[in-house]
């Protein structure tokens, strides 16, 4: 018996895209990559796209020439070498600082995501003395992808704006999701059943999260891969909001 | 311009291993999997198993009938809902209890992974009233793979045994590397410089996490793709354990 591939996934990253200014069309842009690079965009492909080229797009740069840190920023800064201005960056992107230490910063952002720095970072920002900050609405930009790639190119797709976070228990950053459009970002099997027939319990996986570090194999962190398209996974079309992978304080039972 | 495509990874997963017993050889069966599914196994090929198939055929399934439990399993299982035989093998297999409480039993296990039931599970297990353990040892696990590999096919590979984990801050269970051969399995980017010429600081990203999250795609959850190819991803070969991955607990400013 020979059996076909129906299990096979492809994780195409696209090298082509310029430098992105702020304005961009990123949906114009993916799709000129992917014709420079013969991939035809197909219904069902997750569009992945690392947090800074949105960040770019959607003018989220900022010149740290024009940031007056705070005394709490001065102090911070001194505690842990770095630039005020920048640590002044960091507060004003912040919900809730979780940790400040001598080694990092850890905090919460407006979106309600956890991470080193409030998402605030200063690699691959093309002008010196600039950072970028996270999208405003991570949600919204993969949004508007989805819809620029329906209208453009008549397919319905799904889209994820990620980015590269530090975990709890493990070393290393992975690709989270950030933003999501077009798909459920978590695949529920409680109540389904498993090869014995046995029903599984507290199974939910972070598809969308894994969908994204999928997309960080191909990314690497030099920013040449800033797009990547995932093709012949069958997410669940859906709606969420990437909100829905924040696990609420009160029943965070892993911290 | 026309751009071939290198930076394209593919993700197969076999979906005809038999069900695994106490005693098979994994690699044979892998291998078996393979030339019934017309795939070739290639050099570099990352190989992906799910714990559980590692566990079974280890002989790391365990009877619960043979358990008798302690009075703080006792205890607990009242607590928990649980059976008391379940939670003693829970208990058995912890290093270090991290968290008890009405909704889970997080612990420490002898690997010093931080997982849920210290990775003791009811699902995709033949025969009721039996549970399955981590594996003793996953990075031997994954080093018989790659060497049998080695010898019957003469092509170097990385295999990484994985289980899917919950993490702190976010949602939803994501695919994570418990045993590697043949890789690094942090890829550390601190020195390099990015597309801008700058040089990039505190950037680890944590590969293995990354091609087991990928696995994890192509598996689902109900034990139907229990080995997953990842082909095309340049990995650097070395001989990194997965205890790598463990943040140590002095150092985790994330928690």
């Amino acid at each position: 018996m020979f059996v076909s591939h129906r299990a096979r996934i492809e994780i195409i990253g696209l090298r082509t895209l310029p430098e992105v200014r702020r304005g961009d069309d990123l949906a114009r842009l993916v799709i000129a990559a992917c014709e420079q690079e013969g991939v035809k965009l197909q219904r069902g492909d997750v569009i992945v796209l690392a947090q800074k080229i949105v960040s770019k797009a959607e003018g989220r740069m900022l010149n740290l020439r024009t940031v007056a840190p705070s005394p709490l920023a001065q102090t911070w800064a001194r505690e842990l070498g770095a630039d005020p201005r920048f640590i002044e960056v960091v507060l004003r992107e912040s919900r809730r600082v979780v940790r400040m230490s001598e080694r990092v910063l850890l905090a919460e952002t407006r979106h309600g995501f956890v991470c080193a720095n409030a998402g605030v970072d200063h690699s691959n920002v093309p002008k010196s003395g600039w950072v970028s900050c996270l999208p405003l609405d991570p949600d919204a930009s993969a949004q508007r992808l989805v819809r620029a790639i329906r209208t453009r190119r008549k397919i319905g797709i799904a889209a994820i704006i990620c980015d590269t976070f530090g975990r709890p228990w493990r070393m290393g950053l992975t690709n989270a999701a950030i933003g999501t459009a077009g798909l459920r970002v978590l695949d529920d099997w409680r109540g389904r059943r498993d090869a014995h027939g046995r029903v599984l319990r507290a199974t939910v996986l972070a598809v969308a999260d894994e969908l994204a570090a999928a997309g960080g194999l191909a990314m690497g962190k030099n920013a040449q891969v800033p797009a990547v398209i995932i093709r012949g996974y069958r997410f669940r079309a859906g709606k969420d909001s990437a909100q829905k992978l924040i696990r609420p304080a009160a029943e965070d039972l892993f911290r």
